[in-house]
């Protein structure tokens, strides 16, 4: 592929992303910035970029092979990759299949409980709002996303969940929970998005249940290029 | 009825329950007590007790009358009232036709925005978590109520919303939004429960859209039995 980097469209909280000569794919440069509780906490950790990047890349590969339909394109450097452009469905879609992080703190769950089956949550992508969980009733009213595209969603997110658990399982890692990001693409369909890193994965050891994910950062549990590191070996990529 | 009025079974922030000689029926003492913001605002306020005895007994009877079944008996005196007894599900009910509250914040949308159909929404009844809002898993996961349970909760909660806001609409009296308590009663059947009163509909002036509910103790704005009077006059009950 003849890639150029044009100039930069969007800058979010962990990465950025620039305009290409082709008009459906996108430039994503993975950014060394760690934030957490909705921007309050903020830190610059070096190779965070990186690993997110490899991270990212090895995990939608193997979700294309396994006939998950997502934004990736392909890997240009340590830190870049290439993606399809969508337009972002504001709805960070959360998989869960142990009571962790918020969902234990507003239930009053403890955190580590197994969920019989994994629990499907939306929350609004909104930062003035601090993101918050609605119903299906709200995502109509909101207008985010209409109700086939979140049947869709669903099943995706799904099966997303399903593979996921057997790659991280193949590392001796748990699948606690994850959040997607969806959006439309050129077609008007449905397309997995964004990314799938320890910085929106809940990730932890088989036999010690050891954090291997951001909250290492957001609770100041150690090194979190570590923890990241010890994610991208097990996956097999180093 | 040959009512005995025994020992206080339960206090909570508006009424006080005690049992009666028949094992299937309670005895509702309302109190003067206004509170907001899960109890962190608080006042004592003369015939506030009298005033939602009143306009409940009045809401229940009419809703007996169009076939909706719930809990109350009998209304006692100025203050008190016999109730079904039931085992209480911990949901809040919350029914919306406009949006406002905490709605209006958690969406970002204006007050007073008309919604196309009514929402209905859970929240857990869990003073100590604040009564957070939930969806249709976490309820399940919460083991508060059972799937059929859920469905027949919402079916009579939509009932109850075209009843109420003809009642209303009598009286000039937009229903803005309005919370449900059910319960099990002896057979295991949900029964609608609790109260329905200023404290726990919103309620606007249909012309002006003044507010005659809690919303008045809430914001300051101006005497609470005043704006409940107005209520129990326009429902015909004085
Ligand atoms: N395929 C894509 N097309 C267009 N935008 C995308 C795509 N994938 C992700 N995005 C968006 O890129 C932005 C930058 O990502 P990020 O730095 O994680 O932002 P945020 O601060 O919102 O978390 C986000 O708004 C994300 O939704
Ligand atoms: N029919 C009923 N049987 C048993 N309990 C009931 C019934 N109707 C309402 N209750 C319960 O009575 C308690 C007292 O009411 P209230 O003072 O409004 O309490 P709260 O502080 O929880 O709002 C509440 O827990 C309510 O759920
Ligand atoms: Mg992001
Ligand atoms: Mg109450």
């Amino acid at each position: 592929m003849n890639i150029v980097k044009n100039e930069l469209l969007y800058e979010g909280k962990a990465k950025k992303i620039y305009r290409t000569d082709d008009d459906n794919v996108l430039f994503v440069e993975y950014k060394n910035s760690a934030t957490a509780f909705n921007g309050e906490k903020k830190a610059e950790i070096d190779g965070k970029g990186r690993l997110n990047n490899e991270i990212s890349s090895l995990i939608f590969t193997r979700l294309h092979e396994k006939g998950i339909r997502n934004h990736f394109v392909e890997r240009i450097s340590e830190t870049e990759q290439l993606i399809q452009k969508v337009t972002i469905i504001s709805l960070e879609v959360v998989v869960r299949n142990v009571v962790a992080g918020s969902m234990s703190k507003r239930l009053g769950i403890p955190e580590g409980t197994e969920l019989g089956q994994p629990i499907i949550e939306f929350y609004y992508k909104d930062d003035a709002l601090g993101d918050p969980l609605i119903t299906e009733d709200h995502i109509w009213l909101l207008k985010a996303a209409e109700p086939e595209q979140v049947e869709k969603i669903k099943s995706i997110a799904r099966h997303v969940n399903e593979e996921l658990q057997q790659i991280f399982a193949a590392g001796d890692v748990r699948l606690i929970d994850f959040k997607l990001e969806f959006g439309l693409d050129a077609d008007g369909q449905v397309l997995l998005a964004d990314e799938i890193s320890p910085d929106t994965c809940r990730l932890w050891d088989k036999e010690t249940n050891e954090k291997l994910d951001k909250d290492v950062f957001r609770r100041n549990l150690g090194g979190l290029t570590d923890a990241y590191e010890e994610i991208f070996k097990r996956l097999g990529g180093m």
